[in-house]
């Protein structure tokens, strides 16, 4: 009998698997399985540690196109989307590199100016980190951030009745927004500190599945018109012959903020994001009773129920099952 | 003219260059150059946070006849021992994995159940992480630990008329123990707790090397007397023809501590690590004034000076200079 590979598994069933035996400890507020873990630095403590890891691989998240700028940018700015999303603020990042031996002392000089650009803008400090010789280039970042205790933003606090936004418009990274993207660290932690925000995610696997974790973890139903989704340029002008909606909706990279509003509140919220950002905020739908799936509505009211794949069943998802 | 390579430059050298830029802040107690970067979670937090982060790549940290199971073990274990190093207790760890679609599930699997295993034991929590598909077959560990404030144990501490001890036996780690080395968490925490430890750095790139680190790095002259290093069985059997105390002085990966104590504490010192510990704990030198170097004496009492190579000179030590 041939044996499984991990490209037999997948990726995210291979996280699930792997990640089930892993230890954990009661300061550890949220685990495997959100945009980034939650560990509560001591008892007493006011306020919250959010972590997260991310690698940024030639071959796999860029090409040997990127200028090294763009992929030490891209490095950090994964990390701080991941913050962003549970609206923490930057504090502390590693940054590991490896790199062929052969590899031109100039390029990861790039890389790092790129990552250490990128963080000073958001006030992320790299305190370290290691750089070792591999076939491979990569860089990891690991980054972590401050929240006030307990207000982390989480997957699972979508409520039935909350009004559904995203932020910026969505589809047709891989063209170049992917290497260039601002992460929305501000916007992030003004929905957090405002408590406008009650569930939270960055779109990194692309809206409709992002959706599908939102609503997996909150054990409710995404209620998404496709019509109001906001399409970029580049998904408008994707030279394949998809149309722009399908793009918005299924690419990924796209690193905008997708987040839930109480209806009581939307109205209101809408005023104080125009006054607060210039960068568009769109209600794209809303949050019903359900189980777990997005509902993908047309021009015509007719409903397309997206369920997560099998894959995406982990975490706290999987604890409301 | 050929542009310089990182083979050419050096991974030392290339740190310290590539760190000189990257962004700091008032929060960050140590940063780049120790063996891990301590930050101060908030203002009047009794605690320091200790973070570090390790990669484990196939190919240069381990070959293809390694159990997985070890490789689990190892990427685990060498965040542990930098947290050892400092005097930190274990507290989280994320653990990025990538690797090619080709391997084996059962091998990954195998990966985690090693660094689960070895995170339990030392309560270390894993909280979350990355999976990503490359070329190579590459662990990287992010590990946080604990310290009362102020109280971490650095590379820079030591101080004239210090005694010089290291813990285990060392040299000829490749032959087997860089696989399955336990990192010295306990007693890291107990040298610290008690006040007994100056300076302390686990060794990583061998005794002489690690030694220049902490002279350097303290401003001081380590006198290591050559007959007294305790030697591994590996070390003095190692089949190269070079003498063991060569091998214990230079080989790296050890994982064992070097650290001082004051003098005016030494006999007391000795008694209360063989109450609490039947692990080795050998005397081989003192802290002398000096210029920052290393000096090995032998059995005549001839001298033999080793400075600290250039690539070695980076973070606090060389702002002595």
């Amino acid at each position: 009998m041939k044996e499984d590979t991990l490209g037999d598994v997948g990726e995210r069933e291979a996280i699930r698997r792997l990640c089930a035996g892993l230890p954990t400890s009661s300061d550890v507020v949220v685990g495997v399985g959100d945009d980034a873990a939650i560990v509560r630095p001591a008892a007493g403590s006011g306020e919250d540690l959010v972590l997260t890891s991310d690698a940024v691989i030639l071959g796999t998240h860029f090409d040997g196109k990127a200028s090294p700028e763009a992929v030490g940018h891209k490095a950090v700015a994964r990390g701080l989307s991941d913050l962003a999303a549970m609206g923490a603020v930057p504090a502390w990042a590693l940054m590991d590199l490896s790199a062929p031996a052969s590899i031109p002392f100039s390029y990861l000089e790039g890389i790092y100016r790129g990552a250490a650009r990128t963080a000073a803008k958001y006030e992320l400090a790299v305190v370290g980190g290691d750089t070792a010789r591999s076939s491979d280039l990569a860089v990891h970042v690991f980054a972590a951030g401050r929240v006030p205790r307990g207000q982390a933003r989480l997957r699972s606090g979508a409520r039935p009745g909350d009004a559904l936004y995203v932020t910026g418009e969505l589809g047709g990274s891989i063209l170049g927004r992917h290497l260039t993207f601002e992460p929305r660290v501000k916007e992030g932690i003004w929905l957090r500190g405002g408590g406008w925000a009650n569930a939270m995610i960055d779109l990194s696997d692309g809206l409709a599945m992002d959706a599908c974790h939102v609503a997996g973890q909150s054990s409710v139903t995404l209620r998404v018109v496709a019509g109001s989704i906001p399409v970029s340029a580049a998904a408008a002008s994707f030279p394949d012959g998809r149309s722009a909606v399908s793009h918005a909706l299924n690419d990924g990279e796209d690193f905008e903020l997708l987040f839930s509003v109480p209806a009581g509140r939307a109205t209101e919220f809408e005023a104080a994001w125009r006054k607060a950002f210039s960068l568009k905020c769109t209600k794209i739908g809303s949050v019903e009773q359900g189980p777990g799936v997005l509902v993908l509505e047309d021009e015509r009211g007719r409903r397309d129920i997206l369920s997560p794949k099998p894959y995406d069943h982990f975490g706290r998802h999987s604890e409301h099952e």
